[in-house]
């Protein structure tokens, strides 16, 4: 059955595998009379492409993207934005000796036993690549939240046991940017790319943890009882290749708290807004945003692909195999993910402000 | 707009708030020909029921199930079910006080925001009893995972600072039922009951960890890339109220471990089914079931009805308030959240069930 | 797989079957703040209830509509609306001569040989009275439509060969109410009314044409290419049971038209509107509506019970054989039908106000 | 909102305009396993082709197909088909006159007033053009219902006031090859033909009928109450641009006759299937398919491109105005029509087949 469509307002098709044609997505539902450019994805893309330090995979993949359609006179119209990126000519021999021998880590055994036809090449639809898709649908939504001033940014925490202090909110997106592991701690960061360097060095791979915030959220987005804005945002997450937890606000710490530690109190600005004096929710109360900074965090897997010898099946002899995974690839995926991660909140927020009843309604306006 | 359904095959839609006239579920998309009888539907409606225990809230709600559609001769008949549960008569005056202050921790402040005319009685639809519309289909959705041997169970790891032992996944579902607090491990469950009446003593609560666990789930659930089987039981388990995290399989700890430490190997079984070693993975990988049990656990926030004074905001007068609340509310939610993670679960489990596509694929047939 | 929904933001949801223990719907989506009692649905209820004449079946049905959710002080909350219709105690003895011999011209066999387990009593879920699960919704979508001075108003246009003259479209609500066929020319009802007489009288029944008029609609309504207001007017149409056509504006006599005979040329009115000297296209183009009236025809089959002795086979055997039905059926659906004709619009173009985007935006704001 | 995607398991987008970059549709939820070509596509896009004989527009497209993704090693691999068709450098300055004067009969005025931003190039996503989108969709839903032996096929019944013959319903495909009007009655197809040359000789145009048969459609199509097969035929009929009416078997006929002259009586075949001995019903009973023929007709307008002159609105100064429309334009848009309204066929019995349930249900087992 189809699941390849997220947002009931905002709607992101995408399509495409690792090695075939090309991939891309199609969002239905922008509003027309919003700015949008090929650059505009493009700055996007490139957020999450590789080659760019050692910390990441040393495959050059240049994607570019193309719009075909949805765009008259510099803006969108209302109709279908079809945004595509083409593969260029892969090398797969390599993925040849693997084609009955699952990588243990990643789909091949499930997408394989699930479709029987199962383009094994670059790990097909399973592969990181296919977030080429959700990034061209976050670039438009961010254009969406632009208009209403809400900004969505993406950093490191965690890597391995090394842990970022936390930062002013406000200064995470600058502060990512001077260092490649998108971490907003400047030593923190200088010990993540040693460690991630050192796995590396031994052919392993290491896990981490990516902070997913957004500014200026208004009251009111998200629809209770199952499209609460925590709920979807927990989705598109997970949905995310590698990770394996989602938390916001406090997240798992609250196991540990009572009630008094874990509520935050209300005050009035100076300028008559309502805020909380702490964050703990993490910006959502009841499934709905409260006007709080919105605070997601998603615990990422270390690579499966690993040069170290592994068990496996051979699924065409069914008896036991061992492979070894030849091949360039990202000793620590949270550097990258960070795009995606980013991509997928904006993607979530651009279709809860569609779906309208926030405060305040006026601006809804602009938007149709 | 709507957000108050879930599934796409199999659909459940509920409604009813607190203190309203019903509450209740239709689930629409339930295969003709299954067994289904009032009795399913309050056998776990009594899981979730307070007033069974110390550790829970003495309110007393006998919520008897009624079915008004969907069943012809016992059995369902392809035409959606319905079922409700009458609210007994509240009495709503103890938060006539608190109407215009929202209560920390609550979902008041950003409810009534976004639909002004908000039912503050009893939280309204932001209520805890909301779930009786989770448990109703969750009820209908065990009755098709029975037909597959597929069973859901969920129980409590950890209450505050106290955790579990690891125990057999088999023999959860006979453990839990031996204490009040829904933990496998007895000794641990002890403690934790003597901490929940400790904070309860003191008009505080606290939080914990709940793992759901499907055991005999087949390989091919799940459909990437947005649809993935995890994405889905995120948005589900995010959805419950007092959630603030969630994870799968190893979880959060992924983010310091490497690869080889990670991936699962592959083994092949005695009866030629492939399984793996360890169980990382939580039993999902690329989005797809992989035959193995699958596990994910919540984090549950402490019950914010506490007993202490809490700073809020009066909206009428917007200006800071202090407010108190009484009534007798759990002090710990845990143990009865579990009837709720088990429905959401098993909702998410059903729906892609009737999706097709699984191994064996031979059993859908009987399905529908 | 689920099909009992209808809309994307106001989402209906209907439930129940002819001899069981409830009919109703769950309405998710409607605005908060929208005025409703159970007055409003009774009002329309009673439209389609039988026995109010001898055009009409002679079955006492006094369906009593109960609100169990969605309301609060008198005004929509935001949350979903449930209203059931309790069924009074039906004699099915009737029917169970019937049961392994499907009737012509009804469902009796497609739904048996789909669902197997089928409630044959009255029709089970096929039955006539599923459409007070429509009206229920939309006596709610009415009171969307009202805020923005939206009515929608059906009325008989012909009855076997007697067709009626045309009548002003403003006033055909009145008119309408004069005789028990619902028709807006008088002359034409009294012949309607003698020609249902002479068929009832032969245990025969007769087909005919409704016509349903929304005035004031306006301009912007409509998602091309799939959700285009007119594609989705037919759908919600020919679902009605006995539905074989629907045809919008010039319908089809533009078979034998020509161009030049079929455009609608534009001009300005004195209050700067753009409006059209004609209405072929029956108030949508492009799959928008353009601010005239919107006119859907739908052809309506004579009632499939008819005394008259009838061959089909039984089930059972599966041999040949005769069937006569007893009880009391409507010689003619068409006067009862209006009803259903004008909830099912009414939940479209509540539908699509609430998506957005139409003209002047202004009002949306309202409404949300 | 989003409203470019059709079907719900078998799920078709599409994107695109007239004269922008590349027109094209995604299609998710194809099982894996079926063949699919290029050329599968292109044989379907073909037939949809103009230029090709005196009685449609004369300007060359030659519209070619590329697959950009799920297809691997000849067939489909469960993820989504993307397939585009690029357009050729277009002359769109004859549109620069019409841009602020809305075309009678065209959609300019509804999506200028909609979108503000229209690409009133070639008509923009209002265009035929667009139908492309249709067309690819249609070609691989084709290759589902191949599997079970589902043909669908489309012919021309009525142009002007020239009415075809009735035509044994297996030979329509196989008739309609020989004439440019894919009329299957030769003697009518003529007359047809020489009526399309006079009205495109005065610069005008006519409209017409178009029937859609399905021949082998199984018992258990369509999900009532909504779903209904019939409902979902006449959305999906409805929304293909210049279609005013839609009707199922017997169709608008029905208002004229009697029950006992409108219900189509059972019988057993020599093989053991039950059948009816007419078809009034045109294959859907309740909103199920019933194993006949699956019977739709189409009321095609006439082309609203015509050259005589016409009265319109200049939106800009808001004053009255008149145009002439230059250009190559389809005297009669019937022919090239069948295309697409094969296509719209094809992906709604594709989708419902999908939906499961249908009789022989072990014939599922080998889509999935």
């Amino acid at each position: 059955m189809s699941g390849n469509t997220t947002g009931k307002v905002f709607k992101v098709t995408t399509f495409g595998s690792s090695h075939g044609v090309a991939l891309g997505a199609v969002i239905d539902g922008c509003p027309a009379g919003i700015d949008l450019s090929e650059d505009d994805i493009q700055r996007e893309l490139d957020k999450r492409r590789p080659g760019t330090s050692q910390v990441t995979t040393s495959r050059g993949e240049t994607d570019q993207a193309q719009i075909l359609s949805g765009v008259f006179q510099g803006k969108t119209d209302g109709t279908p934005i079809a945004a595509v990126v083409k593969n260029r000519e892969f090398n797969s021999s390599a993925y040849e000796a693997l084609k009955n021998t699952p990588r243990p880590g990643h789909g091949d055994f499930t997408w394989k036993s699930k479709y029987l036809n199962y383009d094994y090449r670059g790990g097909g639809r399973g592969s990181g690549r296919v977030t080429i898709g959700h990034v061209i649908g976050g670039a438009v939504a961010k254009k969406i939240l632009d208009q209403l001033g809400i900004k969505v940014v993406s950093h490191v925490t965690q890597i391995g046991n090394i842990k970022a202090n936390t930062v002013n909110i406000n200064q995470i997106e600058s502060k990512i940017k001077e260092n490649p592991v998108r971490c907003a701690d400047p030593k923190a960061a200088k010990e993540m790319e040693e460690l991630i360097l050192k796995v590396k060095s031994k052919g392993d791979s290491i896990g981490g943890i990516v902070e997913t915030v957004a500014l200026n959220a208004p009251v009111g987005l998200g629809e209770p009882v199952f499209d609460k804005l925590d709920a979807d945002l927990a989705k598109a997450m997970m949905g995310i290749g590698a990770v394996k937890g989602v938390e916001i606000g406090a997240g798992f710490k609250v196991a540990e708290l009572t009630g008094y530690g874990t509520n935050d109190e209300y005050y009035v600005t100076a300028d008559g807004k309502i805020k909380t004096t702490t964050n703990q929710a993490g910006g959502i109360l009841g499934g709905i945003s409260n006007g709080m900074p919105i605070v997601v965090r998603i615990a990422v897997k270390p690579t499966p692909s690993i040069s170290q010898a592994q068990k496996t099946v051979d699924l065409e002899e069914m008896k036991e195999a061992e492979i070894e995974i030849e091949g360039r690839h990202d000793p620590c995926i949270c550097p990258r993910i960070t795009a995606v991660a980013e991509a997928s909140m904006a993607m979530v927020l651009a279709d809860h402000l569609l779906r309208g009843g926030f405060i305040p309604p006026s601006t809804v306006e602009k938007l149709e």
